[in-house]
């Protein structure tokens, strides 16, 4: 199924088909729903494809739960509609797989590759890489070469946004509970809070500090507690996911203390979890789907031989104010 | 990669190999590891296969988070472990595809199938099933032709074991929200909590019971004031699933009740949510993994032809007591 077929069957234009399947939000509903259904009626691109165009491997070696499975959802049901099937390779045990991935394409016939890679996989993927094999990296954890394409979230802009909304109403001493070290995302985002921090005339101060090992409730419970037995206590506590945070809060109540009354905390990724927990967790959106879509149009443009000027694509994190912040005691009458 | 050769490399017979793919219980951890370790000096399966063995198609309509993401993990993994690639077919847009289903042995070249099935599908499934292609359901959520293998989660008996739980702290007006009358696992599980009752000497009390079209957090926060809104008041909720039991504990606190104090919650899954949320919730485990290694298992064995004599395979859903269930009020000195 061509972008060209469904434009017909629509009677729109094949930049509009385009933009629906990049999930532009240039496009009007009507038009969006008048696409999806003219690629309805043509037949899925999984059903079409009888075979022929190569599969793209998808490979994310970590448990397809709310974060990478939204990742790797968007990405498989993306493919189909470019009538691309999609061999995955996932879960934690995929890890030990990132040396095979080289013998991939030859064993496989694999048209190209979106990756998710841990930490410390940089060499395997540029001997990838180095073989002129299409490919493209989402959400990297380390440093990319500049030439392999890349589509992350924008971890600084997110973290300075939200540290500066607490700054916003009132809070001066706010905890900060880091990601794990070699990740990239973590060392952008403290940049991120050092700004917003920066810009108010404040610096950072390490006894509000806490790091993590593995973005995980749990460890976010014992980051917070840390970090709630200083004197003076923060009166905000910025999590490094919607996970640290839920633990946070629990800690919170732990000792006491009132979310957003007494203290105010925040996530980051606007997961299920942070929407489903009482308060309601303010946080930053990651873009997880369009993440995924922006991956597969980069493939499909590498694999096609076509121009590609930005290879590393960085998307849009905005705020999510909910019910877990407020301004700190003090500031109230 | 056979399990006779990771048999010789571990130093293990085929059949401890075998229980250790199944992921059986009865294997020593140091057994585990050995035969883990085996596979990987190995190679993976994924890596060995050399486009030899057709791949598997695993068809899961539906976002892969929490839930099916981790059945679906567990597919794949277990797919690898066996020397099969995984072609996922996944996300909401792929139900437009299940008549597509029909077509894709010959297209693709499809060795079998693993499918969570969206309600409504029997029929093309009966079509599938009618051409002796080999393929396994995980979680139907529709009763399935006798021939037509299947594995899922002992819904009724969780569901009773819960509510037992529940009768045994001393409550006796327990409100029940059930989940979308169209699933089978909704009907097995009002069935275990009738049962529960009926032991005590209860009936159910149409007044105790309400209905959701989707188990989202939103629908069991509003199922959940309906049924806080009772003369008298239940003094506990036994919710579908974890994620409509978070939005009743929402609904719990705007009315000024607290958990487990007041009011007693409790959920089903035993996802990652209701471990995190607070207080975290008293649930009924359900065996993802093990559902999607146990059909990897099963398909093998259609595969190649083996006997198969039960078809029907249910999955024990144990009880974990945590933080949201107390007595009721009136029971404690």
């Amino acid at each position: 199924m061509t972008f060209r077929a469904i434009a017909d069957e629509a009677g729109v234009s094949i930049a509009t088909v385009s933009r629906v399947v990049n999930g532009s939000t240039r496009v009007s509903e009507g038009t969006q729903r008048a696409v999806r259904e003219a690629a309805q009626r043509l037949g899925s691109g999984f059903a079409r494809t009888r075979g022929g165009a190569p599969p793209v491997l998808v490979y994310c070696p970590y448990a397809l739960t709310d974060y990478f499975g939204t990742i790797v959802t968007s990405v498989v049901e993306t493919l189909a509609l470019h009538g691309r099937r999609a061999l995955v390779l996932a879960g934690e045990s995929a890890q030990d797989d990132t040396s095979a991935l080289l013998a991939l394409p030859e064993q496989h016939g694999i048209a190209g590759a979106v990756l998710v890679l841990p930490p410390g996989s940089t060499h395997d993927l540029e001997a990838l890489h180095a073989r002129r094999y299409p490919l493209v990296v989402v959400d990297p954890r380390a440093e990319l070469p500049e030439t392999v394409a890349s589509v992350s979230a924008a971890h600084a802009a997110g973290a300075r946004r939200v540290t500066r909304h607490l700054l916003g109403l009132g809070h001066r001493r706010i905890g900060f509970i880091g990601g794990p070290g070699d990740w990239l995302a973590s060392r952008n985002r403290l940049v991120g809070h050092t700004a917003a921090l920066g810009e108010t005339g404040l610096l950072p101060d390490p006894a509000l500090m806490a790091g993590i090992t593995e973005p995980t409730t749990h460890e976010g419970h014992t980051a917070a507690r840390l970090l709630l037995s200083r004197t003076p206590r923060p009166t905000a506590l910025v999590a490094f996911n919607d996970k640290t945070a839920a633990g946070a809060i629990r800690a919170a109540r732990e000792a006491g203390l009132t979310v957003p009354g007494d203290l105010s905390v925040t996530g980051f990724d606007d997961s299920e979890l942070g929407q489903s927990i009482t308060p309601a967790l303010t946080t930053v959106r990651q873009p997880l789907e369009e993440m995924g879509r922006m991956a597969v149009s980069l493939l499909v443009r590498l694999v096609a031989g076509h121009a590609v000027d930005t290879l590393h694509v960085e998307l849009a994190t905005p705020l999510v104010v909910r019910d877990s912040t407020a301004p700190p005691p003090a500031c109230r009458v």
